[in-house]
């Protein structure tokens, strides 16, 4: 028997932890894999599970059983507090602490509310399933009090969607907002036409999806405006308060908003002291070392690493996971140059049947793309099990329009939402 | 145009209510279904939520969706506080109150801790998709807590779970729960053995199954050991403290505690000062009416109706379905003999590959009988995709042993249990 192999500690096991974790499974290393649910998200399809297209479980998976054949991979619910880097120690809310050889920090990222925190109440942002499922109530409940409302203001209210923030998860979000209550359960309602719901998607920015080429911007515009979602672009958000948003010149009275517009790290920067971005990115170098600190890295949402046109890389899966495999290949001895992240296209989908995605050279939307879009997503879901689940269930709701997952649950099913009686502007 | 149509109201949403509105669509009444909940549940199936097995929208089907084709059916989410029989009225919580021609009570059931209230915070029952999310919560917890506790004692109370009460649902649990820890996620974990768990069902009466015949009682108890339950029959329990359950002379440290011992029926006796039985059931008409009150019926849990031997018929699906189509078909006056029950059996299903069916005549047990019971239960699903959903991740569980819906969340996945550190007798 030689020397201890060398311990690993990964933090987070979103795409990023769960690509290196992937990479170091069977080999001669032991990792802990630290993270404070007991399941993988597949993000990217998140909204759809707040817009009650698919459940839970369709798009997340336990992350033990993703390594229950991987014997030296060991996965630990816990929540960092700290980081002693100098005794090369973690220190965990729960279970006291663990010692490193080399550790690397995938713990993502959080909405934020730029310095306004009291929006969170108002308008919850959606990054755990706890968030999906809190959107998915509220936008079903705002429906069924819409259907026994007589007051024709506060109606109107309860039928008013904004979505604030127009990145690919807003977009996708309003997108999918409005195909429920407009599409979806429109039959199903007796009193109120919910075709007749206004979704509003609200951007500060000249474009929506400011990180595509103009072309594809303005289609995916196009087809926001097919689906009969309002775009306010060149409109920033001044306040939120209960069942109203000022945006630009306008005040919106509007039941329900949900916040995609800002995302903060997580406090691994200050966990190390490092210097970091206005986002709480860490500054690494180009092989993923967080500056001064030879064994530690930073990957995923929580690592600010320049692409090769200058721009910092976008808070995407492919980013996260091939990161992920570059500092694994790093720790066992196999890479040493600095990362270069390999793209196979940006997407975006507006909808049931529209698409954006950039391939850098060419362009590309409409029907097509969203086939793509579709296959991509499901090819990438984890396990094999929830390929042919959701598959089966896009497949059900594209030829029926239905949504399978329309379940109003927890907190009692009391309304979350408070409904003014003030006249809208 | 003649007369105006009779309104009828139906309260509750569940197999009774549901049978009856479905046998009312498309007539000439005008019918309002109110329940507090958006979605009707298959509550057979509950326990399989409970244990990961299946998603809540697997078996959770939108109320407005099922009658989104009749249109003489209107679906209301509310909550009934009172009924002013006199006025013909129901009082609501939300929405004001609701004028009747004839009323259906189809309120169901909650569990009942025997004047133990105080049980209820450690001890959860399984009745609401929210209950089901909870003791997932508890029961995939206690496993993870497990993985990390030094504390033999403290490991050995994490990993026993105690569900008392020996009807169909306590099997079903105590049997579903075995299947889970000591089998499902046992190759995940490496510093624990989960299939070490302790898992212990205890009873109050003489034999589990009380309702079933005595071959099929010791058939499913047999089961039941084979899966590695301890049955305690004989034994009620005295007291249930955190983390404690004191059941005969025993006094068992566990973690996890479920519920299925005793149901209470919905306050809808008070409403109208019916007498009922002990439980809380109105004493119908053998045509189902509630004495005095010639157009408000009670069905499913809420009537305490005799079967043909004289015993009360039990809680199950078809009863209810049945009653509510009998009311129904009086409304419209198509039946005016006395409610008869058709039987087509009783069920219990204990794990993967066994079950006990009383067909009255003769007797089931074992894989045929659960493949019946599986095939029954598929079958009875609401809507088409629930089917197909359910029997693919059902034959996928069954292949692998994996459980699909293995998520931990809701209430930010803190451990809702609190270890004593006391040691266990």
């Amino acid at each position: 028997m030689s020397e201890r192999a060398p311990r690993v500690v990964i933090v987070g096991a979103g795409f990023g932890g769960l690509g290196a974790a992937k990479r170091l499974a069977g080999e001669r290393v032991d990792v802990t894999l630290v993270d404070r649910r007991n399941h993988h998200l597949f993000q990217p399809l998140l909204y759809q599970v707040a817009t009650a297209a698919l459940s839970p479980a369709d798009i997340a998976a336990p992350i033990r059983s993703i390594f229950a054949d991987a014997k030296n991979v060991r996965v630990l619910l816990d929540e960092v507090t700290g980081i002693d880097a100098a005794g090369s120690r973690i220190m965990l809310g729960r279970t006291g602490s663990l010692d490193f050889d080399w550790l690397i920090l995938a713990t993502g990222a959080r909405h934020s509310y730029f310095g306004h925190d009291h929006w969170a109440a108002h308008a919850p942002g959606l990054k755990s399933i706890d968030d999906a499922i809190d959107i998915r109530r509220r936008v079903l409940l705002a429906l069924e009090l819409a259907e026994t409302e007589t007051n024709i203001w506060r109606r109107r209210q309860l039928l008013t969607f904004v979505v604030i923030g127009g990145g690919p998860t807003g977009v996708e979000m309003a997108g999918a907002i409005a195909e429920l209550a407009r599409r979806s359960v429109s039959r199903d309602f007796r009193s109120i036409t919910p075709h007749c719901s206004r979704v509003v998607l609200i951007e500060a920015g000249k474009q929506v999806l400011p990180a595509f080429p103009p072309r594809l911007s303005a289609a995916a515009q196009q087809a926001l405006s097919d689906l009969g979602v309002e775009v306010l672009v060149d409109t920033p958000v001044s306040e939120i308060v209960d069942g109203q948003v000022i945006a630009g010149k306008e005040r919106i009275a509007a039941a329900t908003v949900v916040w995609a517009a800002g995302v903060q790290a997580s406090p691994a920067a200050q966990w190390l002291g490092a210097e970091h971005d206005k986002q709480g990115r860490i500054f690494v170098e180009r092989d993923l070392r967080v500056p001064h600190h030879e064994r530690i890295f930073a990957i995923g949402d929580t690592a600010n690493v320049p692409g090769i046109d200058g721009k910092v890389l976008p808070a995407i899966a492919p980013v996260a996971k091939q990161q992920g495999r570059c500092v694994a290949d790093q720790i066992l001895g196999r890479c040493s140059t600095p990362f270069t992240y390999r793209s196979f296209g940006n997407l975006a989908t507006i909808g049931r049947s529209k698409a954006v995605i950039d391939w850098g050279r060419h362009q590309q939307s409409g029907f097509m793309a969203w086939l793509i879009w579709s296959f991509a997503h499901i090819w990438f879901l984890v396990g094999f099990r929830s390929r042919i689940v959701v598959g089966i269930q896009w497949f059900w709701s594209y030829l029926t329009y239905q949504r399978s997952a329309r379940l109003i649950t927890g907190q009692d099913a009391k309304p979350p939402i408070q409904i003014s009686s003030r006249e809208a502007a």
